[in-house]
């Protein structure tokens, strides 16, 4: 099931404010979904999930196909009973990760036929194929078979950008396997939700194709991929302003593999309703931490001894404690930059550890202050301020 | 400050349960002491420690005088505050790991002159500079600085097992140390506790001379230091047997890198209040985890598909969750073999976090349940069910 409610709307952009039902619960939108490629958020428990405010988690069909494979997951119900995460899932197609094997995979008309990274098994991946196994995982939101057009043909040093040729042929092809997937997930009689993907690349006019095609297939709602795929970030914001206010407003819309918390924030006055990345947890495991006055680079000698917490807002665990009080509130209880700092120096796990229920604390509540603003019918002023405040400097 | 009082006597063996009251709280013995070598207890947070009813951690002088350094330590007011861990400390001297850097140091009868490994710079360490370290890092307990009788001359492949003469010259180096660590402490006013290291190789009567003299000193409790340091099981064993119940009953006995569940019990039964060992933290990080019927090696097929998790009776959150109700009370809210075996296979963190939690808590409970056994005088049944219990296998 799905059901969406449109709550507020926001009068200086395209931004709303929603409520998603589905088979495992409410997500208030707009809403940061954290990765869980392996059946894991990276670094944290999915108790620590709960408490910093996650609402839903993603899964990524094929990583979790290959590694554990579907007798393991369903053995157990489905991805909630294996990871232990009884709060919604959304899960990809495989799409993605197949198209990024390469050389080691061969896209036709039916499907996709791969050697597995794990074993050398020769497999298929096809909307079919991408439908039953998201029904075993039993995700909470489906996301159709596509193929992602890249930006670049080929790697990057090719030089070769897709036409407007390949760009068009690709959409026609994630057209046709959107209507088979839905096929599939209903033959299946599969209870949760189905998402088309829009596709064209970065041509606007393609995308209008795309998406009209896919409005007249009736999905429960839709994503905009292809986005985050190589391209400038010009042609990233291009597109993320052109297609989601597009897309039905009684429908959720979302954003795949957007971004970083400026792409956020610009993405909710788009009229995107959720987003994904795994900036905030690759990036906690790289020292990289994400705060209000802007980012906090934990390896640089500067915070050697510096008493503070990674951000003197925050409540979460890293920086507050089990007390939640920031340091700006008096708290006292949060780790310091300094000891972060020197866990990171030291190869210690503790450090991406609070680093990464830092970053993902972080973006999970800059959602919670969009949608609070948007209650509020503040959203433009606190769209100045977010920008004013993240580059004045920490 | 240090107080010890015994609260009962195991009438069937050197057992005792005590209560040993320092600077930062009290510790009921006889007790398991997780390894916080850099600052943090590999893989777990200062919360969860807490959760599991970790009392006093460790901290090694050596490391954190590398890194981050005594500056950074001492503006956070000394090791707990820098690490954010409110209750007691021990720190070891710094001797046994700048013994360990082998062709890297000398030992003369002032100290120890080595490079850093960190910076190659040229340091110094004797009794001064380990209770001047000491006293910055304020541990509730602080260790003399001592000479490791290693079981090896050279390493292993020399064949050449330390001798009478060799292991006697060490011991009374170690005592003329213990005279001037405890004169520095007492110069330095630390407000804490010091033990004396009672040395002598796997020779008892070296083991008594070393004893005595330490007696004489009139330390605040006393340790055995070189066991685990190569030697065979038996011997450990034998001067495991023979050293503890000699020490006075009313001081506080910690014995060194011991060891596994079953040592730990006997270890009790011949008198010891205190462990410390890397075994539960590091075998977590490598699949291995302890459990009630014996040892789970996580890595194996066998565990592919197990719905049960590490330890059907554990109340860790690793095996029951957050509600914290093992499973064969009916919890089923814990992790199953089969998703630990899935991390580890994919090299996740949460494979080993969740782990560390789980080896950590059952170190800690197997203690639980000899305090109880204590104090209901029921200790000798406790030993002989729990040794015939962990030879049954998972
Ligand atoms: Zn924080
Ligand atoms: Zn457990």
């Amino acid at each position: 099931m799905l059901q969406f409610q449109l709550l507020a709307t926001d009068p200086t952009s395209h931004a709303r404010r929603g409520r998603l039902t589905l088979n495992h619960g409410v997500v208030e939108t707009p809403i940061f979904m954290p990765v869980g490629t392996y059946g894991t958020v990276k670094g944290v428990t999915p108790r620590s999930l709960r408490e910093m405010g996650a609402q839903i988690i993603l899964g990524n069909t094929f990583h979790l196909w290959m590694r554990p494979g579907l007798d393991v997951i369903r053995a157990f119900g489905g991805l909630h009973g294996f990871e232990r995460w009884e709060r919604p899932i959304l899960t990809d197609s495989g799409g993605f990760q197949v198209w990024s094997l390469g050389a080691m995979r061969k896209i036709t008309e039916e499907g996709v036929r791969f050697a597995s990274p794990v074993n050398g098994d020769k497999l298929f991946l096809s909307p079919e194929v991408s439908m039953q196994i998201q029904t075993v995982l039993n995700s909470d939101i489906v996301m159709q078979l596509d193929e992602c057009t890249p930006y670049w043909q080929g790697d990057k040093a090719s030089g070769h950008v897709t036409t407007e040729a390949e760009a068009r042929a690709s959409m026609e092809l994630s057209l046709r396997w959107a209507r088979r997937s839905k096929a599939e997930f209903e033959r299946l009689g599969n209870p949760n939700a189905l998402f088309g993907i829009v596709q064209g690349g970065m041509f606007e006019h393609l995308r209008e194709a795309s998406l009209e095609a896919l409005v007249a297939m009736d999905f429960h709602g839709y994503a905009i991929g292809g986005v985050s795929v190589g391209e400038p970030k010009e042609e990233m914001r291009r597109i993320m302003a052109h297609t989601p206010h597009r897309l039905p407003a009684h429908k959720p819309r979302y954003l795949m593999g957007v971004g970083t918390p400026e792409d956020l924030v610009e993405g909710v006055a788009c009229g995107v309703d959720m987003f994904d990345c795994v900036m905030p947890t690759r990036n906690a495991r790289n020292g990289h931490l994400f705060t209000r006055y802007g980012d906090v680079k934990i390896r640089n000698a500067r915070y050697k001894d510096d008493p503070l917490p990674i951000d003197p807002d925050c409540t979460c665990y890293a920086c507050a404690g089990d007390a939640g009080v920031s340091w700006n509130d008096g708290g006292r209880e949060g780790f310091s930059r300094a000891y972060l700092h020197h866990l990171d120096r030291c190869g210690e796990m503790l450090g991406p550890m609070l680093a990464t229920i830092h970053n993902l604390h972080y973006y999970l509540n800059l959602m919670r202050e969009v949608r609070a603003a948007l209650e509020a019918g503040t959203f433009a002023a606190f769209r100045q301020r977010f920008a004013a405040e993240r580059s004045r400097g920490v």
